[in-house]
């Protein structure tokens, strides 16, 4: 069963190492366990639906609950602390296009707002019904999720939206095809949560992000269904899916895509590697994004997320003989691991990775072979259940992320470790920030960079600090000149500073956009912009 | 200087080998050479502007002609006429963003429609006047054609957007960088244009089509500057830069464009493969791109295509052993004629080629070596200097496109020559039509068909048979579901297909597009959608 009130199945409990808690201790402070509501107490929460609503609505107050939230940390404060900033006042699970157009039907004539529901996971607020002054119904696409074509000769197969993660591999993997999207919410997110948000897996310089795989697809909307034609490119106009991608709910409803598949790979080869210094790292990061191997992946963590990975991995023998090891290689204090990797064919793998590690070793790496690659990929969809024992312990923790031109990749990551490690000083509280490169392309980088801080004396002073690292850090990302989110989308937590991205003639077109499909104004209002 | 009524520089003139118009004429009949309007006439055509003009709008009549029509069929036919549609009453020359802003400003006080031009290769009517009830402004982009920036650890350049192909590669090439777009009309086409018209070139395979290489810019709109920044990814929203790609003049002038550019390659190295039918070929292009090798180029002849190819080479020696090879290797009637290559480093194009030789080879592909792929280098800009000369002989030469999925790649591409050669046997004509695959993708293939007819007894009658065989060859592809245009865009002579790919949906979300930049319609009305 999954969570009602934190990341993943209840029946997952990560176990922090005593080393950890030390290192997060040392960093912040000693944390102060929450007193977080009972289940009890937030279904009693659950206000009365303002809607009376069709058999097909589910109004139970769990459904509600369960559906008025999606893991950020605004969300996560909330719902530990039993009141949600709002509730939506029914929950619907279509099972076809047919069915999601009569729930929009039903929706505009109820004078109700319609929130797309796809695994729950959205981390900017793409699903808080708090701000609608009008009732609301929650469309949960997660029974429209079957293999409904599969092209293999020709690379393309058909799903329902409401696919998530393991259901498309799984349907994929059958017919030994991979989709290979894998953003670290795999687990729950859906095909179509992932086009709506414009999403990146892990894997992305291989496969390519969400745009790259999303063909074609439908789309419901309160004036109809657009179809968006699978073709391998187009000149005829603006590309369509591309409105579509990162829509965010404004449009409507995706219930279809077409994705590009390719044959589950042989090999995942990932190695690791440790630099001396972080301008070292960037390079070599930048050589390896710049050298046209077809990688399947490239990962670098800056120096503080290097340490804080090897302390949160314990101090084991194995940690202390490569500590050594890289000791007599000159890389200590300031060290960065990179990961890097690729996933495909056996014979492609051997001349990709040893030309990659030519590459490595020319810009400084010190080669730790595969362990490392093997651990991260064990964890890779791990990470997010490591909030609910930071929670347990007293810390709350989030992440955020831009891309940026290459010259700008170092100064922006320092200077958002900065804005972030600093921000709580009034306080006298302290702040541990660290940063990654997630994903590199030929001219720029993601910067992703995770954050952990003490909970305050009760949600609304958490919920304070956490605006005001918020607010550090996106004022930060702008006047550097990056994007508000890389793979996160905008939601209600990146609104703010969307204008400085896209300019006011931009929001105007994506208005009108919204304006073209959703004329009323119904569909999931308030999100990526007024 | 540029010829005023066909392709290419006056001093270029192609040597046609007698064996090409004999296979010619064997094929579509004896040509009756057309009697072609004089320059003189053509001025004499031009009537008095709608408008008086400030200084800086040239009304000459010889300016006014030049900017009134690209390299469409129609446009060639009517110019050779000494008639065209219709003409802009004026032409500005802007030299900066502020410039066109005046010019803009100008045009919606005096009520002018505005055309931007670049460099005048459109072949759909981006650039016909004709159906236009009010004054027209030319704005014509050569003067805005500057490298303004080049960053190149960081990848990225920053062009005026007038910069035409070979100012673009000088420019870059003098730091050792390349852009690597190089479609067909590279000598003359412009940045600008490529983007507005969603251009591919010859090595999309390697260096992406221009939506892969337009990284942001700026776009003179009716209502403002709207700026596109310069990021290597994003999920903040709807991707902007994808309304302007394709936006065709709609809905502003892109005055600069930031691009992703690449290493100048050490090494090009193509490779030419016969296949013994049409079937084995297909397969063997879908092979290739399916591969995941890092591949420049795959560009495979239909059988007619490669039969004409070979009869227009002449008949040497080295063909006629070629022939002799081939029919020893069971490769003859039907075969169909591959050019794979990869441009870059030595170290990787030796691995590539070695790899991309095995996967021909599996495929049944007979090896030819480099020849092919040398003679293609050498001719690759001049087959559009062809139809100069079989104009001249009394001949009409056009090309059209789609793209689809593999699945229908081979019965779109016998569909579109069956409809092409049957459309003018009401009149006794007969047509020749050849296609090849110019481009390949994972998950489809574009299908590139050229055609030849005989010119009519005046210039009506060859328009009225143009737009018979372009009405049977576009309604051949939207029956087959193929896009209407994979790198030409829509224009006008698209126009009349768009419904069928967009939807209805689909054209109100370009219209409101159109409208949120342009509320009053004065940028290039008419083309792209009404």
């Amino acid at each position: 069963m999954r969570r009602w009130n934190g990341w993943g199945d209840e029946g997952v409990l990560l176990d922090a190492p005593e080393s950890a808690v030390v290192f997060i201790e040392g960093k912040v402070g000693p944390g102060r366990p929450p007193a977080d509501a009972s289940l009890e107490r937030a279904l009693a929460a659950v206000p009365t639906p303002r809607l009376s609503a069709p058999a097909f609505v589910d109004q139970s107050p769990l459904a509600r609950l369960r559906h008025s939230l999606g893991e950020s940390l605004p969300d996560m404060i909330a719902v530990r602390a039993g009141r949600l900033p709002g509730y939506v006042d029914g929950v619907a699970w279509p099972t076809s296009a047919d069915e999601v157009r009569q729930a929009l039907a039903w929706a505009a004539q109820a004078g109700a707002a319609v929130i797309p529901y796809g695994g729950g996971t959205s981390v900017v607020g793409h699903l808080d019904p708090g701000g609608l002054d009008r009732p609301t119904l929650s469309l949960d696409m997660s029974r429209c999720s079957a293999l409904q074509e599969l092209d293999g000769d020709g690379r393309l197969a058909v799903f329902g939206a409401g696919a998530a993660g393991p259901d498309v591999e799984a349907a994929l993997r059958a017919h030994g095809f991979t989709l290979g999207h894998f953003p670290q919410s795999w687990e729950y997110s859906t095909l179509g949560g992932w086009i709506a948000a414009r999403s990146s897996g892990q894997f992305s310089l291989g496969y390519g992000r969400i745009e790259a795989l999303f063909v074609g697809g439908r789309l419901e909307t309160p004036r109809g269904e657009l179809v968006l034609p699978a073709l391998p490119a187009s000149a005829a106009g603006p590309d369509l899916r591309q409105v579509v991608l990162g829509s965010e709910g404004r449009l409507g409803v995706i219930t279809q895509a077409t994705v590009k598949i390719s044959p589950a790979p042989q090999v995942e080869d990932l190695r690791g590697a440790f630099f001396a210094d972080q301008g070292q790292a960037v390079d070599a990061a930048r050589s390896l994004a710049q050298s046209g191997l077809p990688l399947t992946m490239v990962r670098l963590s800056l120096p503080a997320e290097t340490e804080t990975s090897l302390r949160l991995a314990g101090g084991g023998r194995a940690m202390v003989a490569l500590r050594k090891y890289l000791a007599w290689r000159g890389v200590g204090q300031g060290m960065c691991l990179m990961l890097y990797g690729f996933c495909g064919g056996r014979r492609a793998a051997r001349w990709v990775m040893a030309e990659a590690g030519r590459v490595v070793a020319r810009a400084g790496g010190v080669a730790v072979g595969r362990r490392p690659g093997r651990q991260w990929l064990r964890n890779r969809f791990s990470l997010p259940y490591l909030r609910n024992n930071l929670w347990a312990m007293g810390y709350a923790a989030d992440t955020l992320e831009t891309a940026t031109p290459w010259r700008a990749v170092l100064p922006m990551a320092q200077a958002i470790e900065e804005a972030l490690a600093g921000s709580l000083a009034d306080e006298g509280e302290r702040v541990h920030a660290f940063t990654h490169l997630s994903h590199v392309y030929a001219h720029g980088a993601s910067v992703y960079t995770s954050y952990v801080f003490r909970l305050g004396q009760g949600p609304e002073q958490t919920l304070a600090r956490w605006r005001k690292l918020k607010a550090a850090a996106s004022r930060t990302i702008v006047a550097n000149g990056g994007t508000i989110s890389h793979q996160h989308g905008v939601g209600l937590d990146h609104k703010a500073y969307l204008p400085a991205e896209k300019g006011p003639l931009g929001l105007d077109l994506l208005r009108a956009q919204c304006a073209a499909m959703d004329p009323k104004g119904m569909m999931n209002p308030g999100k990526l912009l007024d």
